[in-house]
């Protein structure tokens, strides 16, 4: 990052537009990070908490982005810790509790093919922190889509517990994924003028994926839809977000300002 | 790992001396997970939850090598989640808890040098299984150290406050450093038929490291002595052990045998 990073005539928006995925990465990783010595064995303990670090690591390398470019002097850990509920924007999908380990396979999966499709479509634009950002954090995705295919597979084709787990999961994921079909203003304003890329086609080709995926196990599941009304990217959140924020922000301010 | 490994005439010693040195870094690992959005920043958050994962990562090595050698079909799970906890031989220094970030960054010095002492002497060992783990895992142990140390001197040069939190966390860790100073029988065995180092002259290479470390910090604290009393490596655990192994095996013994 530039010490003193170019204003482009899209801001604040694409600032704003940042700072979603920011969240959706930063609460993607609080949720994943209550599976520690929880999982079925040390191996998807520890994978699940490399994915989780690597979220987080998405999230604080775009919140400092954020930082920078609104120039109000805010740091990675004041967005992280300093903000409310409301003033998170990230979509509902990723701050949905983890469920069992059959709903968080799910999880993943969905979420894996969208980043992997969104940073994908990031890594070839011709905005340079989109595009700087999005090859690697493409890169990681694949990783993690990797490891979540290949427990789905292991699901379905399990026993006749692990393969209706499987598909409870995606039940209980699937109504809370059509958020990211959502384009509104923001998104229409900054594609229009080429700073990003064109959401209809990420959605589209997302979809196109998760269907086919979801063929695959032997899944059937209604068509997505983009919800008419507010959620998470207009900080309408779950109700089970309040107690990851809590937990999250809790150290923070009870010490505000701490420097150690 | 060989499938069939070859059995020393040291056996079972030898594997016995391996699961001390797993049951440390698991304990150790799943301790440190316990900072999971606790630190004070999001970089410390994320810094602790790397050396947990190194240390799980370590355990994972040493637990599958011993289960293999041991020859009883039991995997690094049946390790982990199957003992009771008179069955874990880990020094208590590992499973003592975490306390303030001042007592973990004193708990990290200390363990971050007598880690990188001994994995240095198993990096120069004969045995092989030793020499292999040990490179790997002192070079890995360098890092931890290098954090740990940064913090001890910015909080023993920061406010007054910083200062005393972290001399207090250096006294509450100390009584429980002197396990690591004794020399039973099993480790005096394999040393005489040259299959371990020495650990005399590893503790004394520690405790001459960890009291410079400390004058550099401006802090003096008594001689460690080995204690005559059974400890950790006995089975003889603190009263939070229960609770640790609790939260790491809940899962696991729930669902005996669940594969998933």
């Amino acid at each position: 990052m530039n010490a003193a990073p170019t204003t482009l005539p899209t801001e604040p928006a694409l600032t704003s537009y940042l700072l979603r995925h920011a969240d959706d990465s930063l609460v993607h990783g609080q949720r994943l990070c209550e599976w520690v010595a929880r999982a079925p064995r040390i191996e998807d303990d520890v994978a699940l908490l490399n994915i989780a670090l690597d979220h987080i690591g998405h999230a604080r390398t775009l919140l400092t982005t954020v930082g920078e470019r609104e120039g109000r002097g805010r740091s990675e850990d004041d967005l992280a810790f300093g903000r409310s509920e409301m003033e998170f924007s990230n979509a509902r999908v990723f701050e949905l509790p983890n469920g069992d380990f059959g709903q968080t396979v799910a999880k993943l999966v969905c979420i894996a093919l969208w980043e992997t499709e969104l940073f994908g479509a990031w890594a070839a634009s011709d905005e340079a922190v989109l595009a700087e950002f999005g090859s690697g954090a493409e890169r990681e995705c694949r990783y993690h889509l990797k490891y979540a295919t290949t427990w789905a597979a292991r699901l379905a084709g399990g026993t006749q517990e692990s393969a209706e787990r499987l598909e409870k999961g995606f039940a209980a994921v699937w109504p809370h994924l059509g958020e990211l079909l959502v384009i509104d203003s923001l998104v229409t304003d900054l594609a229009d003028v080429g700073v990003i890329p064109d959401h209809a086609r990420v959605g589209a080709a997302w979809t196109a994926r998760l269907y086919a995926e979801l063929a695959g196990l032997g899944l059937a599941l209604p068509e997505l839809v983009a919800p008419a009304g507010p959620q998470g990217r207009q900080g309408n959140h779950l109700e089970s977000f309040t107690s990851l924020l809590a937990e999250m922000q809790y150290l923070h301010r009870a010490h505000p300002g701490a420097t150690w």
